[in-house]
């Protein structure tokens, strides 16, 4: 899965993701939609993906939210395909997932229409491209809301204009363990960006993992819009970098011992909740990063983040209890593990 | 060396101990004695072991404390071949000690002699026997201070009589897991014996090992002493086998994940304190002796907790900085584990 890879600067950015918010013409949105309505706008996307020759059209998949069990919605909340808010079943919801994963539309959420792509590193630009040529796709057959001043109309006005969000996970363990990410999330703040936690609850950075992304939608071009967030991810990454050489510098014992103890902890434990396991991850991928752990790659720990993940264990091997979930989640590392990593001098 | 050796019972008793105390006649107690009469128990001793042929001529050596570096005798007290006691300079001090250190005799301690003999697992019989083999020796070409009512004579009354304390070393990590060991001590208490930690500072007990001793030496014969002691120990040792097969069967999972993370952290750490690396090989100890922990010995164990002592360490490699030897220690640590260990399934 494209998740997995290591894409550019994946030392800090595991992904990058670009996504399109549009509504059909003449429909209420979703919140506000009948039934009819809210089925109407799933067939006309489905028509556009699913029914006319397109690049998309064979590895592109309609999954219907509404006979999908929570826990198996929960397992593709977790993975970013759809969004929390997908959960609930007040509105008939879809979704057009292609087979990699990379592309999701987003059926019936906030918005009629919510294209989203995801690469792996910093490539906003991919991201941008195949969400641009979806965009062209669909237009070709249904009618967007669309006004000639504003742009695009959305549901919340925060997203008027152009509709587009890009944002990126970073991984930030030495701004997180100096203490001076605070400071770097007020600066982003200030430039309009948001940063948010991911995988965990709210706002929570689990794993030192965050999510930069965009606000500003109104007012300038896509292309502008997008060169500007990349200056400030890559300030972002420059400090990130800087960091690390500074605590491998000024505590290379306590920063090794910390890393290599959590790289033991997966190795060996036998019951790991999701919080520690993101966290002693994300020391591990320090470790990797850092050159101090060998054997195993940045490709491995991004997977086993994924696989562990609550609600697709649960899913994957047909549980019900935490603590078989937890036993089984420590188990699934320890055999990644195992495949070997060991400690570079 | 003898402590790396797994004996009887030795899943839980990690060493046994017999200690008799004897003076010589018409010279005042060491801290009571001048410096002439000091040194004329030193030369007594050594005449009597190391004069005349014996069966232990041959593999007992003097060592003289009183040209000793502070941290070479902190070096042996941590084997407790001497006693902290003997630390000090006031004194002329030393000890007659075997080459495989089972035997060491204290000289000008808090008697002029102490006698003292160690094994591995639960063997106190031999300590017993060696002790009074010696304690014949010397009597040979010594007059101890004995009175016919009491005894022998000690320079503290608690120690007058047979001048005998014996001493187990046990490991009761599932009496302390459970928390039912202050009852064992209490109990112990109660019918004369004194229960101390070991290996750490006054009586906290690292690493879940604890010192038993009987309180007992006046009114009885030496057998009599011995085998109520044998009798009280074997309860202990029943009551932690108990315990650790309770546990098994009601936090199997909670207790693997415990041992198997400390085994984990012993592997991989870069920096290791004294007192924690007891209580992880603790951990380690009752992994192996509950099964759970295979491809390294009770054996390895027992001789790392002796080589990674605080002063060992410094002694061995010629440190002064603690951050130095708790680096050092990690290393010797993993360097052993890596022998190899794994999981029992």
């Amino acid at each position: 899965m494209w998740y997995t890879e290591c894409g550019k600067d994946g030392d800090v950015v595991l992904s990058s993701r670009v996504r399109l918010a549009r509504n059909l013409k003449g429909i209420p949105f979703p919140a506000r939609a009948n039934e009819e309505a809210q089925n109407l706008v799933l067939s006309r996307c489905r028509e556009a993906m699913l029914e006319r020759e397109n690049p998309w059209q064979r590895q592109v998949k309609f999954i219907d939210l509404s006979v999908m069990e929570p826990y198996e919605k929960q397992a593709i909340a977790e993975r970013h395909l759809i969004s929390p808010q997908m959960m609930d079943n007040n509105v008939k919801r879809g979704i057009l997932l292609s087979d990699d994963n990379q592309l999701s539309i987003l059926l019936n959420e906030e918005d009629h229409i919510r294209i989203q792509v995801m690469a792996a590193g910093f490539d906003l630009e991919r991201c941008f491209q195949d969400a641009n040529q979806v965009d062209d796709l669909m237009e070709e057959t249904v009618e967007y809301a669309f006004d000639n001043r504003i742009g695009y109309l959305t549901c919340c006005p925060t997203n008027a204009g152009t509709g587009m969000r890009a944002s990126v996970m970073v991984h930030l363990p030495a701004l997180t363990l100096s203490g001076t990410v605070n400071q770097v999330i007020d600066s982003l703040a200030q430039l309009g960006m948001t940063v948010r936690g991911i995988f965990g609850e709210g706002s929570k950075a689990v794993g030192n993992l965050y999510q930069i992304s965009n606000q500003l939608t109104l007012g300038a071009t896509e292309e502008d819009i997008l060169e500007k967030f990349k200056q400030i991810v890559e300030e972002v990454i420059e400090k990130e970098r800087e960091m690390r050489k500074r605590l491998l510098q000024t505590q290379k014992y306590k920063l090794e011992d910390r890393l290599m103890r959590s790289l033991g902890i997966l190795k060996y434990a036998v019951i790991l909740n999701s919080d520690e396991a993101m966290k002693r991850l994300s020391d591990v991928r320090l470790g990797i990063e850092l050159g101090l752990i060998g054997d195993i790659t940045l490709e491995t720990v991004n997977s086993i983040i994924y696989e562990v993940l609550p609600a697709n264990i649960m899913k994957k091997y047909n549980l019900s209890d935490p603590t078989e979930r937890d036993l089984k989640r420590a188990e699934i590392v320890r055999e990644r593990m195992e495949e070997g990593c060991s400690k570079i001098d």
